[in-house]
């Protein structure tokens, strides 16, 4: 007894799919190697028509879940259960953005893990009851700056190891009505295989602006779980990305995992390297917040699934889960890594739209 | 399609139970109607211990689930999920509060609603892959005092309509282990046999010294396609709790639902109108915070239905989900209720221990 619970969840009875994302992004995030694989961007100052960042928060996230909606043919009506959340305060960007649906409306609060615990939860619904879920979440540099960090006009400087907080919304459809294969329109069909769940983990640090290693070792003992449950090697996979490490925290999980026997470097990626060209773009360590793992899933990672570029995908999506009064009060900062297992098969030729 | 999903959705597959509970209170908790039956409480200062509230409300809620475990005899390694959230930014009450529980751990923003999406979740993944899950919220009237509304000294005054957030917290734990009967003490068994979802509803309500009229029209919503989908009528429940819309939403409630021909004010009560004695203590329309329903439904419904006082119970966890910075942005707040249908059996008489 007790065993079970390290044990992978695959997900039960049906198969659920990944069947439409949508990505919104803000200026930097598009002027960055991924910009044109989004699906909204806001060209000027990233206030998407809003009076208020906080607002734009929400506009992106509700336009992110149009554009899934719009991607697979459907609409409101036809979801079961919008899963969300964000790091705002009281998670207002999901809370306000997605108001406009009229679905029932699960709040997560995963801080930037948000996208895959959203997907882990989606796919075990829908690997039960229900038939499709909605996820979706979202941050903005400038609610987030505000909220955890310095006033934005104060123009703060950063640590080389701090993250950016991305401008960034992603939304993806699950589904386990066997139909919807028809609303796909690539050549792969992708699937929520396994998921596994992460447990808090507090290492000790107490950086604001180091993120990457607080969470670190939260995403390396899923991944140590998910190897040693599985069977497993990381060679195995096509992709193991997670989101958000950035650089420093990259760094740490592969020596974490080295040190327990896992090579998984040749196979890493992090959503917060891919979002921003560390070149030509001022991102420090990479990009952060629960909208970089969400645009770079619902972009990059599962439109090269879709053409197959990709077949067996690791995700796992990293947070930390301190605040910033919390970090005042000189605690230290616990991390999490929830973890879902995305693999595409080729559609037979006949049904692909 | 897009019918089914204002169905309730029964739990699938398995029968899950709410095998234990836990509940922790300060000490204007502990002076109210259900004092006595709280498995814990600080007589002192509300600090249990801790040199800060917000690590008192942790406290609170390792405490509640450590209560629940025990109950149940079981440990930390027997859970395969901990779902939990509480109204402090960044969830931090939960975050830290459940670290030392070595459990996968979802967190989720319901604001008061908490207690009841976390049962709602839990009971869809019992009755699908997992064993058993706890779940656990808390609030503390000094951390959400300072965070949402003035500094503890100031000594604001408030508004008649205003409720009063409790310092508690519940935990629950729900299984789908068949054998798991034998660690009941009652001489009834207690399941969820239905859950169904909220929508978030925004009414227009602006002021926050008003929840209970923001979230009761999404309380209404919720029990007003329950009934509709059930078929069944508010008379044949011996109580239909909801949490926490005090004296003022529960008003709003029952008028909102016999305008459309449901009469639940004979079964209705409220969390917040149980946790606190109005006549002798001065807490105006009546409890609110995470902790209130938590704790309620964790003590006196749960215990009630054991002994078989309530078989057939309707609990709709009531949050609004606006932010202090929302609100001084001049937005409207958005209420949520989510329903879980509770019903108690009796047991053989052998199995009884």
């Amino acid at each position: 007894m007790g065993e079970n619970k390290r044990l992978r969840i695959a997900v039960p009875g049906k198969r659920v799919r990944v069947i439409a994302s949508g990505s919104v992004a803000g200026r930097e995030e598009r002027r960055g190697p991924l910009g044109d694989t989004f699906d909204f961007h806001d060209a000027g100052d990233d206030r998407f028509g809003m009076p208020t960042w906080e607002r734009a928060e929400s506009e992106m996230q509700r336009l992110a879940m149009q554009a899934a909606l719009k991607g697979a043919i459907l609409d409101d009506g036809d979801l079961d259960y919008l899963l969300a959340g964000d790091l705002m305060n009281q998670c207002v960007g999901s809370n306000y953005g997605l108001l406009s649906f009229g679905v029932p409306y699960i709040g997560l609060y995963g801080a930037c893990s948000t996208m895959a615990e959203g997907m882990l939860l989606g796919a075990l619904l829908c690997g039960s009851t229900a038939r499709r879920c909605g996820v979706a979440t979202s941050s903005h540099n400038c609610t987030a700056e505000r909220q955890f960090r310095f006033p934005v006009e104060y123009g703060g400087q950063r640590p080389p190891t701090a993250q950016w907080t991305a401008t960034a919304a992603g939304a993806v459809i699950l589904s386990s009505v066997p139909e919807d294969v028809d609303r796909l329109h690539g050549s792969f069909e992708i699937s929520v295989s396994e998921t596994l769940a992460g447990e808090a983990i507090d290492a000790g640090i107490t950086d604001m602006g180091n993120m990457g290693a607080a969470m670190a070792p939260a995403a390396a003992d899923t991944l140590e779980r998910y190897f040693h449950e599985s069977g497993r090697e990381p060679a195995s996979f096509d992709l193991i990305v997670t989101g958000d490490l950035g650089a420093e925290g990259s760094g740490i999980l592969c020596d974490l995992l080295a040190v327990h026997g896992f090579d998984v470097a040749p196979r890493h990626t992090d959503c917060g390297l891919l979002l921003y060209d560390r070149e030509r773009q001022d991102k420090h360590a990479g990009g952060s917040g629960c909208g970089c793992s969400a645009v770079v899933m619902a972009s990059h990672v599962l439109r090269n699934m879709a053409e197959g570029v990709y077949r067996d995908v690791l995700f796992v999506g990293t947070g930390a889960l301190m605040s910033p009064l919390t970090v005042q009060q000189g605690r230290s900062i616990p991390g999490i890594g929830h973890l879902v297992h995305l693999e595409a098969q080729r559609r037979p030729k006949g049904e692909i739209q």
